[in-house]
This record gives structure tokens, sequence and C-alpha cells, in this order.
């Protein structure tokens, strides 16, 4: 089948990949739509660096163990999918239902993420492996296309959960890429006032308004912790949604006393932070990843009900061929937020 | 009268300081005797850094806020003392009275640190201004030397306070200097076991194993974080309370998934981590510093009753001429925990 592949940092297009059989458990599923990933694009520059860093941790599993990178890697895993068929022993809605799952193959004592991966198929491709008991139905009808932006929708969700943050708080938002975009819907939908958002580019602060920010920053003609001063409010939540180096220590610097920082960006290189900052200000970080099962589901329910408009930040769509071209494109953050595959295109 | 001050990164000794006289709400105390904390030798090689940094950072003041380090700074925040007399209009428990204060001065509006000061003497020197609203009585005829220990056990109180931490989960602390002594007798306090400790120097894993460590660890013949796996709990909360560089990311590097690190220890230089092994485990970080009045208060008592066996912290004593030795002394480990100035040695 065809499918696009990681192979030495780049995206390869192959139309020879062996067809996936579904085993017991398994449902072979045709990938309808494939969001483009922000982590896919740091992992093809960085996976060396993350596989190292991986090997020097201790403590937990990580997402690089047991892969080689000298062999082609699937990803894709913001994916909405049809039935085409169960394993064996396996019972399955019937072929042609429109599902999703959390990109996770169970085996039997765990759940393996399916993000990164040398031996199974993920949404870069026509077709692919998912347990049938983590398959969740595409509801109300809804454009497969949307049904994708549920993955990237429940980090948001999974992040402010994490933050602790209750209504009453405000909260800024450091970045209005996809992944500071879900955390303001999430902030949105529970009613936290003000969202303080900020982005350099013009395109991505026009999103991050109408997903829920109240006052959006343009960081080269404001400093954002001024603007947030002006709403009158105490330490806000902050969420560091850009993920470069420097980014972690200008909110230590500048963050007022017991700020709580949640890091949603993915910052792959060693980054230098002042401990006197957060020591003199009692500030607090809190590292997040991925999110639960039920908040992906969640946040599907969320998508399907219109609560969140996920449609204009759908800025381009591309066949298999082409995921290589969108992940350049989608360095351009006033032309591109995300990029949906389509791979029957 | 006399005192030693810091003057060009040296404690110098002086004989003519003019005699403090207090204002209204001020009392004038005679100095017992004051510890020497890990923070101001910190201070001493720091302050030109320090001051800086206080400088380039906003959102709350700082210890160094209008301090001019071309001038003598006054220090020594771990005093017990005497009263001698009041400042007009003031209501102040009679002469003689031993009595301590948590280490600041009340202004018209704030609470003013008692830290760093170029006007207002400290704890190193014969004689003192304390707001008479914030003394407390020293009970039980508590050797003056041992209640100068209620305020560095109030750090660790503090940062077992701000941790969250509940009886039922187990704590590592790494580093058995006075920070993290504090934080062991915090800990043992509410209960928490295991409690498991690290030290390169054998005479303050003794100390911490006194004060109520249940596991005391060499780290240059075992990894803590192997130690703590065998108590086959989960996520341990981590307090850091070595603040060098490199430690913040060696704890990211190897502590558990979903591991809560406070962070005690006082890292004055840039430190560099890697936020992708805060990512990959959902770690988090709290800073902290200092302590409530209540939580001093608290330490107090429990010096007071005996409930912290303290005598043993104290290692050395020293008359006002020999604080630069005793900085000095700090230096090693092995043969100094806390030093006591006693001025009318």
């Amino acid at each position: 089948m065809r499918a696009s592949v990681l192979r030495s940092g780049s995206m390869i297009y192959r139309d020879d990949v062996a067809e996936p059989v579904p085993g017991p458990g398994q449902v072979l599923v045709s990938v309808s739509a494939c969001g483009v990933c922000g982590g896919d694009l740091h992992f093809a520059t960085h996976c060396v660096m993350m596989a190292e860093l991986g090997d020097q941790m201790t403590g937990a599993p990580t997402l690089t163990d047991g892969l080689d990178l000298t062999l082609d890697v699937f990803m894709g895993h913001e994916f909405a999918a049809e039935v085409i068929e169960a394993g064996p022993d396996t019972t399955a809605p019937p072929p042609g239902t429109p599902i999703t799952s959390i990109p996770a193959l169970l085996t039997a004592d765990s759940m393996q993420p399916l993000l990164y991966s040398n031996t199974n198929p993920g949404g870069y491709a026509e077709r692919m492996l998912l347990s049938a008991s983590l398959l969740l139905p595409i509801p109300n009808g809804l454009d497969p296309r949307h049904a994708t932006l549920a993955e990237p929708m429940a980090v948001g969700l999974h992040a402010v959960n994490k933050s602790g943050i209750e209504r009453g708080q405000g909260a800024v938002v450091i970045g209005c890429g996809p992944a500071g975009i879900a955390v303001i819907a999430a902030l949105h939908t529970l009613g936290i006032e003000p969202i303080v958002a900020s982005d350099f580019s013009g395109a991505r602060r026009e999103l991050g308004r109408l997903l829920g920010a109240h006052e959006i920053v343009d960081p080269a003609s404001e400093t954002l912790f001024d603007v947030w001063a002006r709403s009158g409010k105490g330490a806000p939540v902050v969420f560091e949604a850009v993920g470069v180096p420097g980014m972690l220590n200008e909110v230590l610097r500048q963050a007022p006393h017991s700020t709580r920082v949640v890091i949603v960006g993915a910052c792959m290189e060693p980054d230098t932070i002042t401990p006197y900052f957060g020591i003199a200000k009692e500030l607090s970080f809190q590292f997040v990843q991925a999110y639960e099962p039920y908040e992906f589901a969640e946040c599907l329910r969320r998508v399907a009900d219109g609560e969140i408009a996920v449609a204009p930040l759908i800025t381009g769509e591309v066949g298999l061929e082409d995921v290589g071209a969108a992940f350049a494109a989608l360095a351009d953050p006033e032309r591109h937020c995300k990029i949906v595959v389509l791979p029957s295109q």
C-alpha cells in the first residue's frame, strides 16, 4: 500500500509498504484524514537527539524505546478512519463505520503509543491497524478532517487539567500554534477569564482570538506580562506553548510571584534557566505531555458538537505524496496552522 | 558597637558601628546568638550576580532592591536576642526577656526582609532593632543557641508545606546540609515514610539519619533513585537541597514519571536543563524560598519542645571577630553543619 515514511530526517513517499493484517483484538481501518502534528516536525528534525536523550533517561519508558532510526519510521497520530475488517475473534463496528482512536495499540499488559514505529503504519498511510476496544465512533456525521482535530485539542485540555487552574483565575498563553490554540480552546470552555495570548504571527493571533482569547498580544510591539498586569489580576497560570530555548527563562524572569507555568511546548534542545528567578518568586513548573483517553473522548465530543470551531485551523490539504512538502510548508506560521493529509487524494 | 559586615565579598570586623536607636514600633535588642546561614555564604560570593539578576527580574521585589554593594552590608537573620528597650509609644516585653523574630522590619505598609541591609544591623552585631509586634518570646528557658535553629527549620517546613506531600507518599532529599536537614525534620514530623536522603559527607549523612531519614545514601557508592526504587513506592516527592548547577538536570533525568521536585537549594548560577526529560515524564518543579510567619513560630515551638533535636547540628561557635573565619570553615561539610555567632564572646 501507499504511505509516507520518515527516512533519514525526510518524509519519503512509498507505494510498496506491506499490507497490514489485523491480529486478534485488532481492526484494519482505512485512513480518511490525518493531521500533521508539530511534534512530528520536531521528531523529523531531532529524532537522533530524542533517541539519545531517551537512552540517557531513567524512571519511565520513552517513545523511542526499541525504535531503529536507520529503518523507515511510520508516523501520523491525528487520524480519522473507517473500519475495513476486524481481526480473528474480534468484535468491531461494521465496515464503513467512521471511527477514531487514541494513537495506541493494546498489548497483553500495556498500551503502546502509536507515534513512531518501524512496524505499525500510522495515519500517514492508506491503511493501519487499531485496537478494537479503543475505537471511538465519530458522531454527528462529523467531517473526518475536523475529527482529526480531537487529538491536538486533547493535548490542550490535558495541559489545562494538569494546571489545576480554576474559574476566577486568569491565564497567559505564549504561542498560538496548534498547541497554544488547543490550550486556549480548553481554557475558554472552562470559563477562564481573561485569557491573554501572544504570537508573532498575525494569522495565528487571529486564530487565537477566534478560539477564545480575550486579549491578543504581538510581542514585537507589546510585552505580554505588561498586558497581563493591566488585567488587575494576581498571578496567572502561564502556558508556554512555543518550546524554543530561552522562552522558559524569559517566563521565569518576567512572571509575577507564585505563577504556575505549564510547559506544553516541546523544547528538544538543552535550555538554560536562572533558578534564582524561580526561587525569588516561588514559581512552579508543570511539564505536560499527551493526554488521558477520557480527555481525547471529551475533545472528540466537543469538536463534533461544534463547541470548538476547528474548521479555520485547517489551512491545507495534501495527499500522501506531499507529506514532505507539508512538513516544510508548516514552517511558515502566517500561511499554515494545521495541514491535513488525505491518503485517498 | 561591634559587628561583622560584608565588604567586597569578605566579612570584616568593625567596632565603630553606630548604635541603633529604636523608633516607634521598634525594640532595641541585644543579640545572644546568631546562626550562619548557607544563604549568607552564597550571598557573600554571589552578591554582585544576585543584584544584577534582581535588576533583570520583574514581577516581584527582590532582596537586593535598594542595596548598595559598594557600602558595608549587615547580615545575620537566624538570631536569638534579649529585649533592651522599646522605642517611643511602643509596648514590648520587659528588658531581659529572651525573644526572637522573623527577620523583617515592619514599615507603614509592608514587611521589609532583614537579610541584607546597608542601614539595619542584623544578627552579626551586638545589638539590632526589631519590630515589637513581630517579637516571639523564646519559651521553656530554651538555650538561645538552639533557638537560632527555628529559622532554618522553618525553611524546611515551608518547603514541605509547599510540596503538598501527604502521608502515604515517600520523599527523597538530596543533600543533608542545613536546608536538607530541615526538610528531613519537617518530613519526619509529618510522618512521611520512607525518607531517603543523600550526601557525599559521612558527617552530614549521620545528621540526616539523626533528624529522621530512614535510608541514607552515599552517592559515591550508590545511585539515589535506585535506592528509592527498592522502597517499592511510586513517584516520590524530591527535595533538591544542594543547589549547584547540574543537579536539577540529574533529577529530571533520573526521577520516576510524575515526580514533583521541590527546589530548596539556592543555585545562583545559570543552570542548563533538558526539558525533554521533564516532558517525557510529566515532572513538576516547585521553587521555594523562606517561609510564612506561622511556620517560623511553629518551628520555634518544635525546637523548644524538643521535637527537633537541634543540638548536634551546632558544630562551632565564634565571636564577632571570627565570622569571616566561620564563613570559610563552613566550606568543609565533614567538619561543620551550623556555626553560631555569639556576639558577647
